[in-house]
């Protein structure tokens, strides 16, 4: 090993490869998500790197970054493509032969063939790693990654560039090595407070003097609908952080009222499907802007089967018709896209499917098919419980374009079903 | 001004400033955005930089950068409050004065006066610019930018982090001048082949000596289930890229056979609506495990209404009887799960919607309710048409969890519709 002196301390950095990235092909979503991790993990680092999959440049920046900090954290170019050339310029750069190793072999042979598919000559490559690296195990594809030491106090991590490969891995096998390494300091905690129907400004705004406090930090997140608070704090231990975050976590639910829903790992469906399971009730949909959406957010939830029946994606007025038994009147007074239909459809659903509660959507989600009275983004519901029935609508506008609007119309159209649920 | 030598040509690098993006607050949309702009204009580049809002890593990174490369790229850091400190600090790195620019501190003022905003003292320092700098104007926002060569054959261009501002300025006055200075060279143009029913190391082994030439570039990028070649060639105008391109376009696609689906913007459903649309035909949907996602997918193509009907969500045993009319028996004797089932479903999404066409399917999404001879990870499908029925299955695999099985079968119901529709 070489002594490498000069360095400070424990700085970590990450370097993503990929010519996609240089290319502007995606955003690289991977450096955010790890960015957060490590703050999370309350490991600050100083700078990210992006360079292609050119062996002289990653080399290039590999060796530099190796003068500078303790840990690189590489993303990309683990595939079996000739592209993909991340680990064998890695070897070279620190001048370590690569060795194949068995286990990773048979593991990708296994996962192959648990697929259906032949072993190409291309994936024997993947199992090659730097004499002294140890594996960092790929639960769902055929890429390992590693952790190497090629110098004191220098280490570098290696993960896919496929996201969900990288995020099960950082989790599985990095942060544990990363606490083992006394890397992170005390430990932070985090909780992930979820809120629907309000605007990030205005929920900002409200608890602003949270956002100005430092153990434990609020943070607001905003996304498509959804905002979320994330409170940090950083503590020797566990109980000391939960201690530190419960207080604060009790005064933003109360300051949010009713546009709080969960947190952590919750969604709108997942909280939607604990309210009914608890009432022994169940749940059907009838959807026509969404054609499907609500029904797949909820069947996205394990377990969900239980309370969620089913539906009806009634794209077609004939089908809100023979399916859902919405009168034609109601469809020619009307319009397809008005309270009065969406009622029906979510008391249509109900009834043909015996679900004790249906929830319907029906709207205009663009581009074409607007009108001036019925603009594209305006989004009609309706909600069919034991007790009663009821519609409400939104007016999203067009500019947010289809996807964006079928979105919110599915998270409003769970949203709508908590509150009557509360 | 001092010589620099030992610079490779005409290297550009893009330097992202912002704490924010360090602690994976945001997404580097900036960098994405810049880097499409520069392949579009034949400008390559090799390296991204992300730092802090820190002085002295904000100037370490800068020298550095001015050692390696011609232009510099900077976003972020131009704000009015005590974090935005890019101006100063690239001023300190190169050891020049900052002067205020009355222009500027006039244009800033007028700005604010129209948004009825006073001049705050914040806003002062953005007028202050180092001595020698061109002002980068910005039409939308308070913050210049600017273009200056500290050294020779040394150029930094400063932009705003809001996009819209960075874009703006990017177009009127950033672009002009990259054409002045003579470093846009022809043009880049790139073409995206998208296929589905074949791994990325199966494919890339196929295409294996594309991979290796140089103009047109020919890259694989693997999704959950889709494959994609980007076919990127360079020229002195579109039509001679367009030229480049056309004949390897063609190979690829003989190669690729009929997992080929379509290219660009194209996805199975919209190439599946286009089919039936063209046929003059309509499509229903009837869906278990998928829950939904095939409708979502569907209804996820503008303009999908004329071609796709509906269908049913029959998520429980009762709605795949009495909306698709699966017989008891069919249910008893071959399990929900199954190839008797999924063409029951089919043909009776199809008979009730009255559509051309039925896809089905169902299956085991897990991570409960898999068996020994039914494990997690298995699916049945059925497609029923207007001359004849079929079923096939896939064994996914329980390792690649709930979302993931999901996604690949709505996937593969639309892949085989649309190959049966061939």
């Amino acid at each position: 090993m070489i002594k490498v002196s000069n360095k400070t301390n424990n700085q970590i950095e990450l370097l993503c490869i990929g010519t996609e990235l240089l290319l502007g092909n995606i955003v690289n979503g991977n450096a955010r998500w790890l960015a957060e991790e490590l703050a999370r993990l309350g490991i600050p680092h100083f700078r990210q790197t992006v360079v292609g999959d050119n062996r002289e440049r990653l080399m290039e920046v590999v060796l530099e970054a190796s003068r500078r900090c303790r840990v690189l954290i590489c993303t990309g170019g683990l595939g079996p493509t000739p592209d993909d050339l991340t680990t064998e310029t890695l070897a070279a750069a620190f001048n370590a032969p690569l060795e194949e190793r068995s286990e990773v072999l048979a593991d990708i042979k296994a996962k192959l063939s648990a697929r259906g598919r032949p072993m190409a000559a291309n994936n024997c490559k993947q199992a090659l790693l730097p004499a002294g690296a140890t594996v960092l195990s790929n639960p769902l594809g055929t890429a390992p990654g590693m952790i190497w030491s090629p110098l004191e106090n220098f280490s570098l991590l290696t993960f896919p560039g496929v996201p969900a490969e990288m995020q099960a891995m950082w989790e599985q096998t990095a942060v544990p090595w990363l606490q083992q390494q006394g890397l992170t300091s005390g430990i932070f905690r985090s909780r992930l407070l979820r809120f629907w129907g309000i605007a990030e400004s205005s929920l900002a705004e409200q608890v602003a003097p949270f956002l100005e406090q430092q153990n434990p930090t609020v943070a607001p997140y905003a996304g498509r609908g959804e905002v979320k608070l994330r409170i940090t704090a950083w503590a020797d231990n566990g109980e000391a952080a939960d201690a530190l975050i419960a207080p604060v976590e009790q005064q933003l639910r109360q300051i949010g009222g009713s546009n709080y829903f969960g947190a952590d790992g919750d969604s709108l469906a997942s909280v939607v499907l604990a309210c009914l399971r608890e009432r022994g009730e169940t749940l059907a949909v009838a959807e026509s802007c969404t054609s499907g959406g609500v029904g797949a957010a909820l069947g996205a939830v394990p377990g969900a089967s239980d309370v969620f029946l089913g539906g009806v994606i009634a794209y077609a007025n004939g089908i809100k018709q023979t399916l859902l038994g919405v009168p034609a009147d109601t469809l020619a007074n009307h319009g397809a896209v008005s309270e009065a239909v969406a009622i029906a459809m979510a008391e249509g659903v109900r009834q043909t499917t015996g679900a004790d509660w249906g929830v319907a959507v029906t709207g205009i989600a663009g581009p074409a098919g607007g009108s001036a009275s019925k603009p594209v983004g305006l989004v009609h519901f309706g909600v069919a419980g034991p007790e009663k029935s009821f519609g409400f609508m939104r007016l999203y506008g067009a500019s947010r374009g289809r996807e964006w609007i079928r979105g919110l119309s599915v998270g409003d159209a769970l949203d709508q079903l908590r509150l009557a649920l509360a």
